[in-house]
């Protein structure tokens, strides 16, 4: 009987793993169609990530409940309720990643539709993009897996990512003081890299929550310098 | 006895509660520095807010911790785990607004170290942090006194900082196209202005989890037209 009820409650758990990644597929798949649409102009494309966002967000309402059900029937040991609390912690991350794809949409919409369409500089966008696209697929591959050494590569990555960033808003700084025309350009080109920062930021998150899954350790807030001095074989 | 461990569990409810009142407390200070040192170049106050965002960090580990605990002693009724579970989301964007926080602060650093300082156009974004400040605030006192009514007024004040933001924004494009030499200090402002509009993101949210916790009904992601027809008499 414990070992049926213990294997019940595996399901349960094998169940909502599924859902988290079905999530993250999603989220990856709003993004990728974010950015695809940003290059061809597809204003339809736009309006599917617009209108689907609402789907990211159910499916994190309705994994916290699945969630909580679990926490509510059964006495979980404290490693379940690792896994119970790294689901509701890293969805909040994931549909957040779906608003950031959502934001890209909006704004890419409003560029090939407004009037003062010129010069778009999407190779950069599509660089940053590709970097952070590549961070979420391995932190729901970490997830997946259980990789805890996938979070200290993020956190590189995620520098990475950032200066890539900077050197982006350098660069539109530059173009801005030579054409004054382009900065209204620009500034739309400017939120839509700091949505895609953002989406590295998120799932730099997840990882870390990943960690705590594996390990029982919270490696949120410590340093790469820490994280590097704690783990050098890995 | 039944009597005396729920007398010992609302006490241990009552402790995690002000634990999130007081790193609320924290995060608010936290803004007001960071923004008091923005109007006056204050070096070592930007410094305290930057250094400071780790004893939130280290706020937010320890109450997720001390709310696994309660979960992993007790058998929660369905009430008690929500309440768990809203501090437990909510927790993340207190620590999120800290971390906007500190943005402001090194960006505002930045900006007073730098030769380039010039124009500071900081009365708009006085205004706009006064409307977020306003929104945590008020999310924190929904907490505290566990008020759901307060999710719907803190969805229109953040429609308004949202308005208030777009004003900005077009208001420094304009200042750029004026003066391409203030394109550099524009964005640094812009990137201030974004990181208050967040915010105001964070507290709509903390506001959401709230009418979680007393209504049992999860808002999250429900327009504002759809909230104000479920309660008319609000």
């Amino acid at each position: 009987m414990a070992e049926h009820i213990s294997k019940q409650f595996d399901m349960e758990l094998e169940t909502i793993r599924t859902r988290v990644l079905q999530m993250g597929g999603l989220v990856e798949q709003q993004i990728v169609s974010a950015i695809d649409a940003l290059m061809t102009g597809n204003i339809a494309k736009f309006d599917k990530v617009i209108t689907e966002d609402s789907l990211v967000n159910a499916m994190e309402v309705s994994i916290d409940d699945e969630c909580l059900h679990i926490i509510a029937r059964r006495q979980l040991t404290a490693s379940d309720l690792r896994i119970v609390f790294t689901v509701i912690k890293a969805i909040t991350d994931l549909e957040r990643i779906g608003d950031e794809a959502q934001k890209i949409a909006r704004i890419g919409k409003s560029i090939y539709q407004s009037e003062r369409y010129q010069v778009p500089r999407f190779r950069e966008i599509n660089k940053l993009a590709e970097v952070a696209l590549m961070m979420l697929r391995r932190a729901l591959d970490a997830f997946a897996r259980l990789d805890a050494t996938a979070a200290l590569e993020l956190a590189e990555e995620d520098l990475r990512l950032d200066d890539e960033f900077d050197a982006e808003v350098r660069q539109l700084i530059t173009f801005m003081m030579e054409d004054p025309r382009t900065i209204s350009m620009s500034i739309d080109t400017l939120f839509i890299s700091k949505a895609i920062e953002r989406i590295g930021d998120h799932s730099k998150n997840i990882a870390e929550y990943v960690v705590y899954l594996v390990k029982g350790k919270d490696i949120r807030h410590t340093t790469l310098e820490d994280m590097k001095r704690e783990t050098p074989g890995e």
